[in-house]
């Protein structure tokens, strides 16, 4: 390839500081080093963590960087020593590295490789340390180890999974986060029973995928909770069996899940980012078996709390990153369970943008009716 | 039996008030009920429990009550419908019920039977809601279902287990509670595989029990962790292979115990009562997998806190009461364990006395020196 090697300059959404709109800028992305791969971004959606390191109250966010981590592509290049992928492979950037190798990955209880973290967790790359973007001459960091912002980003070759070529990569950029964390927080994390009565909290995109995957477990009820009445229509399609909206309440919503239940959920999962909602979800479980799963994520510097009671008479608090999914080895099987139709995809898309719109794509993110939105990066 | 059916005048010690000395009073004790059991106590050991409803501090304790919870005597009679126990069983008193017919017996996943609850929460006998005590006329309330500082007492057909005659009962009276909580929330709640390290928060008889519990299960590294340093020589006894005083330390304790551990623990148990401790016992634990159960039990109107990132990186937070074992089922399989010697008893016994000398029984709780002081009722 004629760019093999060789930096190269193209258009990427650069966050020169928090808060500000993105700006379109030509990047010159530098060539991949050993163990790095180039990615060619072809399609990228948005998530709540961009938005969140933007909006400057993610106190680790560093500035100016490339943002996104939800996205699709095809391997430009690779750094010596890459084996698993070679130039022309599909591809999904995963911020959860899988390296097989670290004492994480090894444990077989987690999918929180440590391989990289060290570097990812400060906008650079491993082996020195150092960006591969730049606006001229002035490096740009990167961010949770994707920067898909962009039409062309450098990763680790443990953070990126190698797909089936026949998957329309417009649909399963969003495999690499928001769907997979809903559907294996229920299958890897809580592993919910047939049977089961599940309450969700907050039905976004990783909301209706808890559903998503409460559905497929075989759950017999599935409650849906949100403020917003307007989610209940959408979410039906996605498992929502009854929907509460809190604000139609005055009891705790706590109380008025078990009052509905006849003493509690089985599993709740929070999927909205709430400390308060964090405990309801927690004391809403039914009592000597209950579990609780946190998936959203709460502004930096907030605590959850409970009375100790709560576990002490068998609820279980937990948490979930990427749903448990180990990226490399599992975001594949997840392309072939939506290439056989066993998983939504299309029905989280609700709009379609270029990437030179992205500032209107942050907006939309807080118009309810966004889930997600896909941008196309050739444009 | 002469006394079947009839009032019983014994000696029981009664909590008149809260946080006064407790009065040895002759009291009348009522023949058994349908579906209840009368026993004659032999051997009583005291709990944290006990003292903190005596202390006036739990907003549920009822007064005049006679306490106790740990203990093992003989049946005297039986009411109505009666089958599993009869006259002349050796038995322990459950405060944790087990039904066999309830949700949560039925679950398979919680030993929390929810038949009696609703009488032995508030000190009375489910037939009736009256208790079986009284002095001179004046009802005295049940406690946890069991009231075992009297002579004789009545319990629940469902809250007795009967065990095996060549028991000492003063000995397997310590079945009844902190021993069986502590093995139970390693082998039941945590589940601790054999390589695991622990630690152990509190070295009373729960902590080392958990201990030993955990050097059963094969763990390899158990690390105890106390105010009081005295307690580590006792411990080495029941498995603790590393101590740690927190006084000694400037750094939080979780921290300590991560750098001693290269990471944090597998599994950790609070058995104190500290929220406090809690989160640290949390936040010791290990991202990716580390597990947490509380053990101890916390003054009422308490809060855990920590900060959900905890959760959402894979450490798991969970709770044990009396060590998730069925009690009538297991119970006595706990008293076979301890008769082939794969458990410790007698180890945890420390003093004994009678019960007319419970109230310097209860000073002793206080003093490091002891675990358990098991009281005669037959002077
Ligand atoms: N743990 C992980 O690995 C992981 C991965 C991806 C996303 N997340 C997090 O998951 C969360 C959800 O993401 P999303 O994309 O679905 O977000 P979203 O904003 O699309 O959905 C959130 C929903 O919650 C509802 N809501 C807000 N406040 C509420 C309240 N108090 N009670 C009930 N409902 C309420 C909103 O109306 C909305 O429908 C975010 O916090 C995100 O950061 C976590
Ligand atoms: N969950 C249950 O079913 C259940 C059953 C029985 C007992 N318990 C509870 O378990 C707890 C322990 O019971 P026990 O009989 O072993 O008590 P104990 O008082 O004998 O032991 C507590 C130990 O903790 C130590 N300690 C106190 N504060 C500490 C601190 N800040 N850091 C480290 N160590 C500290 C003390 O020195 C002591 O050795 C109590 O809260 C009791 O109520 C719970
Ligand atoms: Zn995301
Ligand atoms: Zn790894
Ligand atoms: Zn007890
Ligand atoms: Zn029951």
């Amino acid at each position: 390839m004629a760019t093999q090697g060789q930096v190269i300059t193209c258009k990427a959404a650069v966050a020169w500081e928090p808060n500000k709109p993105l700006v379109i800028e030509d990047v010159q992305v530098a060539p991949p080093q050993a163990g790095e791969v180039r990615v060619k971004i072809l399609f990228t959606a948005l998530c709540h963590t961009d938005a969140y390191t933007w909006s400057g109250k993610d106190p680790e966010g560093l500035f100016p960087c490339i943002l996104g981590h939800e996205a699709a592509g095809i391997v430009e290049s690779v750094g010596e020593g890459v084996t698993e992928v070679q130039p022309g492979d599909h591809v999904i950037p995963c911020y959860q590295a899988e390296c097989r190798e670290c004492k994480f990955c090894k444990s077989g209880k987690t999918n929180l490789c440590g391989k990289v973290r060290s570097a990812t967790g400060v906008g650079v790359m491993l082996s020195d340390h150092k960006s591969r973007f730049s606006v001229n001459g002035k490096p740009i960091y990167h961010f949770m180890g994707t920067s898909t912002f962009s039409q062309y980003t450098v990763v680790h070759d443990v953070s990126v999974a190698k797909i089936d070529p026949k998957a329309p990569l417009d649909k399963v950029c969003l495999l690499g986060c928001g769907v997979p964390t809903g559907l294996g927080a229920v299958w890897n994390t809580a592993k919910v029973e047939p049977g089961s009565i599940v309450a969700v909290f907050g039905l976004g995109t990783v909301g209706l995928a808890v559903a998503e995957g409460a559905k497929a477990a075989g759950a017999s009820r599935i409650i849906g909770i949100d403020i917003d009445s307007k989610k209940y229509d959408v979410a039906k399609n996605f498992g929502v069996s009854e929907f509460v909206n809190p604000k139609d309440h005055d009891k705790p919503i706590q109380q008025v899940l078990v009052d509905l239940t006849d003493g509690g959920v089985d599993y709740s999962f929070e999927c909205i980012g709430n400390v308060s909602v964090m405990r309801a979800a927690l004391e809403c479980c039914h009592k000597g078996w209950g579990t609780s799963v946190i998936v959203g994520v709460a502004a930096s510097g907030q605590e959850i709390s409970t009375r100790p009671f709560q576990l002490v008479t068998g609820r279980v608090w937990k948490g979930t990153a990427f749903g448990g999914f180990k990226s490399r080895s599992q975001v594949p099987w997840l392309v072939e369970k939506y290439l056989k139709k066993e998983i939504k995809v299309d029905e989280y898309i609700t709009h379609n943008l270029t990437l030179g719109e992205i500032n209107k794509a942050f907006d939309l993110m807080h118009e309810g009716g966004c889930l997600r939105c896909v941008l196309a990066t050739d444009t």
